[in-house]
């Protein structure tokens, strides 16, 4: 291993330190020399790669950045419809912040309106959503009376509320629940045509096969975080 | 004025400084001075009504909760069909978190996973939300083939969206953003029959009038923060 690569890990290894930190004690408790030990190194080798805690939390957001914006491109790869690929990233999205806490992290910076950031994760999903809905429209497939405005806002809150309750109760960011959200909202999005083409399941663009997922199950299940 | 009164004066005046602080700085980096100089008192008097930050945390959560049930009380008495009842509700808190500092101090409080109150204004409003469509169910007003946790589960992921994207641009809790919510989503949860009775735009239940209220426009205007 070279030394540069040898650098390279370390850096990664500070960022996945650093991004577990975060979610634990939050930004403003953070404390570099804990971050620094997660990663196995001193305090000076961490400074460096980084030269304040600032830098560090740039570096969690740039990588989750990065994260959702392969997903996506992964997603879109596949060239299905728009309405499917909007599903399937939210999806692929859900998918991230289960299991990847860099993600999770850089969300939850991405939304800690005590700093701000020159990434801004929720900004880049709203674009991406915006997008997607743009597409539809040219494919012809939205249906006609909602204002895709509104349609933007409410998939952008509702995932957003996903994201955020996730944070207490995984269930929240389950396959049921995001399936189970699209069964309800696809129909007020699609045209009837469009709409006989869509799983709300999304159709997955992962390197794990849905069925291994110990979160999946039947999508007429609904959201366990919210049985009745 | 009684010794009582002026006690109880402070105390409230403590509670309106501390969720301003909150929100400013987040519940890890407020400080108690700071606290007590905006309610125009010294630290030991802050000390008299509240032994920690912790304390005086759980008072805004308190007074928030106390915030809500009066606001779904208010709702409730004007004996709606239950449908409507929750987006006057939903209505209701949107303008509590657009207008009350409290309100949001104690929502961004409850929502803070580094902390553990007491209090879970989420988990209320959750409890809220399920109520009303379980009256709805018993009114027979619930469209059928729509599991009733999903309905639950998007409109409080929506709403919680609404609450935090809120916190960086009220944009999101305006009338027109919650009205084009309700609009999208209605015709998923009512009876075409039930629908026709219903206002997505709330019907209001507020000491102001809705006309007076400048984020007041013609409820078919699409959300404004995604205006595409």
């Amino acid at each position: 291993m070279t030394k540069q690569e040898r650098a390279e890990r370390t850096r990664h290894a500070l960022i996945r330190s650093a991004a577990a930190v975060f979610e634990q004690y939050g930004y403003a408790q953070a404390r570099l020399a804990l971050i620094a030990a997660g990663a196995g190194v001193s305090t000076g080798a961490l400074h460096f790669h980084f030269e304040n805690k600032a830098a560090v939390a740039a570096a969690v957001e740039a990588e989750a950045s990065h994260a959702l914006r392969a997903a996506s491109r992964g997603v879109y790869r596949r060239k299905t419809t728009a309405l499917q690929a909007l599903t399937d990233t939210s999806h692929a999205l859900a998918h991230l912040l289960r299991r990847d806490t860099v993600t999770r992290a850089g969300f939850r910076l991405s939304g800690d309106a005590t700093r701000s950031g020159e990434v801004d994760l929720r900004r880049q999903w709203q674009d991406c959503v915006q997008q997607l809905l743009t597409e539809a429209a040219g494919e012809g497939s939205l249906v006609s009376g909602v204002p895709r405005a509104d349609m933007a806002a409410t998939i952008v809150a509702a995932t957003t509320g996903f994201e955020v309750l996730g944070r207490r109760n995984s269930e929240w960011l389950s396959r049921y629940s995001l399936t189970g959200f699209w069964q309800l909202l696809l129909p007020r999005l699609a045209t009837p045509e469009a709409l006989t083409r869509l799983d709300p399941a999304g159709v997955d663009s992962l390197a794990v096969p849905a069925r291994s997922l110990p979160d999946h199950a039947p999508p007429r299940l609904a959201n366990p975080a919210l049985r009745f």
